[in-house]
């Protein structure tokens, strides 16, 4: 087996993306708790996704909410992150809190409100060209509730012609990510359920349209890693958000319901040439209900470097001859010897070599940050998925 | 096979119990969508409530949630009920919604909180005496995120001393009913998640603690219907809340997802003596996201209905001669002919025999009531699980 | 809402294939039931499935699978089956009971085997050409049991190029049918173990390679009807497989488990185009463990046909008005309306019509066949999944 | 965090009882693929099992399957066990291989099919006075696959009486151990399909009476750990059936789907006390389908045992602390701490501290014992399920 040192130069290419909206309030249909110095606007966001990235060093771009993060100029926010030494990424759309998109958007029947949800996602996109981000994210809501509610066929269709008028406006370099999502909010069906869905509706659209992968939105028992290395195979893996789930889509802490499970995705990432490789975004979508949110972020993310750091690990050479000699336990085995490695103490050192903290956890508990935020935003609205 | 009006009789026992907040606005954690004319206080949703009633003679009880029914008069209140043709029911408590609840309520290992929660339970009870409620219903929202977050035994503990201290306080003629739920708000483990701990928990605390069973609350493929006959069996099957579910907790229409469960479940209720039985109450926990509150909650009973006409239509001395000689495909059969047969043109006849509507849904939208709350309610803030 | 007769030209489209084996002896992997009469041939297999035609009208063709139905001469099989008033079908390949295919097929490591595993494709096709059969199906069992145990993505390049080597040999007027299975025999991943990876590969391979949508092969909760929807969308649903689960992969009779879904499948096959469509096979996949063979397939194409009765039904124009207007509760009892409809005594009249018993169930147990061939079929080994 | 060697005392309390039908052929319903050097009798089964207890100190104790495991004299398989330096334990029963029991066992409306499950049952309680064993382990294979086809009220009736029967001739010290399992080989529903059912059962029979958990048994996301701490509260707890699954009842290596349950199980088992307690029987219940059988039981015991360790490094004083604190990230921190160890290294040493070989896998593999009885066992069955 490969030692932590042989894969130093690979760890040090990993970049994850936060979302903006970790550092708002979120939480469940029944309540939405409050804590103690959550930002209050997209400026105070991005001061905060920048200590997570401060103390790690692996978190280097924040992700956009439209409109939750609309601000009167993208350059100032933009030269803000830039001085806080983080970029603004992705653009996420929201068509799902307008009343006129009860029953759709981009599928609904009525062709004004479906012009509507089109001209937002132009809107995006001139975001987009405000905050030099690369990657239009389209996460759609949509669905029904109730069977013949909706004529399925027709929504799937109105999507195909909406996401090819939205693609047109999509400039040479930039990309449109189609998320797909099993259930919630709609509970019947989703326009977007499944990677198929999404595949073949960004297959039709042409080469700058890709799959967005959230590791919480699949039916039970999925085979996540299998549908990461048929996307890498088929050249359609754009974005993953990284969050965990036990039951529906619970949006916590990454690697924290599975964390082997965590490890045989980014196995199939770096198996199938997507680690290191900038077509291949690595998000977070975990959102904090109980827990603080920037210590939260911290975990998840350097959950997610230790899993690529014990995938990075596997022999794959022994692996390959275990797997062509049919020795079924000899292989496993190989696979699991990565997996049970502590590569904590090695992460630990790696990171003070570079002048980072060893335990990002414990430094920035011991910063200040969290009860300066504490003391200085009194006052005002929190964020939260609504504002 | 019986005809319908062999069972006539039965069908005229039948009483379903609404939940007052089916007509205050509900949606999912990204979006609550308001409708014109949704009632604004506790009177306007019963006013709404005797509404279903009125067209259905199904639903002459509705169950109140505490705090979001708080009156200043419950005698007032429970005045308005009866005026209007209905009456007060089930008590819902509500340890949720409160900052110290974040992570427990009745199992914090804060006695004060602890306390805290008992105390909200036992102005319940003093609620339960104003309006003359026989059932304290209470779900526990409570559980944790995260492994290791809490200690799963101790809240055990913890609750169950928690619930005896409100046991105590239960009248003679009043009831402990406990709900579980598999998972949401909590994502790693809930307290009561399943019907066995409910089972052990209210067997622990005497005979006026029994079970509830929300038809929405179970893990992806459970049998409802044997739980059903299980809790029968041990006599401590207090009430269900009736709505359906695809995925989680949908809390959509009932029968809307599996018409075929709904019937396999009425069929143990009528089988195991749990029809017609004062101890066994029929509730909705249906909440309206995207269609209209009262025709919602009509078709819902009207569903209850209808499925329980067919399950009392089961021809049990044929399905019982198959059965017991073995005759898979005929006991299937006998089964499946009640499910099959459309009880619809018999009820219709049947409703005007008793002077309702024929079709209480036509009845409902001719009576110009949704035009008329949707003029009269204007200003105020719409009644939601939040208020 | 159109009536019965109506759609009676629609309903004398039908016809659905029956699997062979469905007639010998099939269980679960702790026992295998036999039965009195099962039938120990091809020949015997062909005579019961011709007895599911004789008595319904519904079931003209019977599915071959090799290496279970190989006889001296497939000449005499055909003119066994067409003197039975039947056709032969499908031909269904084997490749997960032979030892070498203990780790893959079409799939494995080896080069030999994969080339015997295509060989016995290629076997398969020449089959085909003696029967006169158009679809060769390929169920792959193939998977793996533990992480690292394969290479997931080598698997896939292989499969895709052994398909390719098939697909070379299908005739002009011959179908590659390629079926996808969420689990099992393989419990940790499966080589397509969903709709988007059978639809990628058969996208690869050309036209006349297409999609069977097994109902059992999902994961649970997952809606089906919405890939039936979008597999005729892209001109890709080649065939079904209809049963019914509850669990896992339970081959009950259709309808069994969940009528409604059924219902649902069969409206947008309708409202796809799929039906009277000779480019989707109607095929049945269901094994007895424990019922009467026989009557068990008619209850199962009874099962179909009932339901497609009520799809035809539904008011697709005053559906389509109730869903453009966006009214939920409308739209859905629209489509309710002819869930509920009970057109058994309609097609019973349809039946007698058409010279077919009004009962088949009822004139198959009267026809002494059963009597007959428990009486005749003595000695011998009965056919089953391993002969 | 306490070191490895603080919790050595404890470590050598573990002993893992093994299923003699492990050393038996077993597959899925598709193909039960044989393999070289496969015991044919009791006698070598337990030759074995015996290579298992000697390279890893943890498999002291061989299960039984009657009629599986029946011989003429059980005074001589105890010998010869005892001989190999292994005992014999749990006894388990069959009714579901025998005709008669295709529609039921112990719940069969016929009473005279009840009376033979319950001498079967009678008989097994013979053979647990000639070996020694305690437990009696009744996993109930019966169920329906079709609403209507049984009587879920009257089964559970007749469930109890028998039980009850068998239960009377249970000795002083021995026990009675009920299994439940969700679904297989019933489709519709199992008697026993949860830990509520099985509780209800043993509690109306005594206290000699408990609960199997298998861990494999159970819906989609059910939190297992939950139950084991629940039935550990309720003293209720009697034996595990270890293995692992990612979909249905797939038997697989224990900790090979899912590790980080596996821990969060047996840190519930030592938190309530079921650890190093004679009254919790730890067994495993994996059947091996494509890989070699020894080593797959010794890779079985191994997995638990470094689960073990990991849950007894839990530091529960600082657990207990952060928990009482309300830190979620500090509590989930110190837990997974525990579980991100690798104590492979220690548990080589002490190990090698007792005279074990470090490596047991490698230590079985040099062996020669595989070599041996692949070139001895030539002829006569191979044992499997069915003998």
């Amino acid at each position: 087996m490969p030692h932590l040192k042989d894969v130093a130069p690979q760890l040090a290419q990993q970049a994850i993306e936060l979302p903006s909206w970790a550092f708002g309030n979120s939480g469940t249909r029944f309540k939405v708790f409050g804590s103690a110095g959550t930002a209050r606007d997209p400026f105070e966001k991005i001061a905060d996704a920048a200590q997570v990235h401060r103390y790690t060093g692996l978190a280097p771009v924040v992700a956009l909410h439209i409109p939750w993060d609309t601000v009167e100029s993208f350059a100032d926010l933009r030269k803000h992150a830039e001085d806080l030494g983080v970029q603004l990424g992705t653009v996420n759309s929201n068509t799902f809190q307008d009343d006129d998109y009860k029953l759709g958007a981009l599928t609904h029947t009525d062709a004004t409100i479906r012009r509507k949800a089109i001209d937002h996602h132009l809107e995006c996109i001139d975001v987009m060209d405000a905050t030099g981000s690369r990657d239009l994210k389209i996460w759609l809501a949509e669905g029904s509730n109730y069977p013949g509610q909706a004529d399925l066929r027709g929504r799937q269709d109105r999507l195909a012609e909406s996401l090819a008028t939205i693609y047109e406006r999509i400039g040479e370099n930039q990309r449109l990510v189609l998320e797909y999502k099993f259930f919630e909010p709609a509970f019947y069906h989703t326009d977007v359920p499944d990677w198929g869905t999404s595949y073949a509706q960004v297959s039709a659209l042409g080469e700058r349209a890709v799959v967005c992968l959230d590791t919480g939105h699949h039916a039970p028992g999925t085979n996540i890693e299998f549908i990461v290395m048929q996307l890498l195979r088929l050249g359609k893996l754009g974005s993953f958000d990284f969050n965990s789930r036990f039951y529906a889509d619970d949006d916590l802490i990454v690697g924290a319901a599975d964390p082997f499970q965590l490890f045989r995705i980014l196995f199939e990432v770096v198996r199938g040439g997507g680690y290191g490789n900038p077509d291949v975004a690595f998000m977070l979508d975990q959102c904090h209900n109980i827990e603080q949110k920037i210590p939260g972020q911290i975990r998840s993310v350097l959950n997610v470097q230790e899993m690529t750091a014990r995938a990075l690990l596997v022999d794959t050479e022994a692996l390959t001859a275990a797997q062509e000699s049919g020795d079924v336990l000899g292989a496993n085995a190989i696979f699991m010897d990565a997996f049970y490695t502590d590569v904590r103490p090695g992460l630990a050192e790696w990171r003070e070599s570079r002048g980072l903290p060893a335990d990002p956890m414990k430094a920035y508990a011991a910063s200040g940050y969290q009860q300066q935020i504490e003391t200085d935003r009194v006052g005002g609205a929190q964020a939260s998925w609504g504002a």
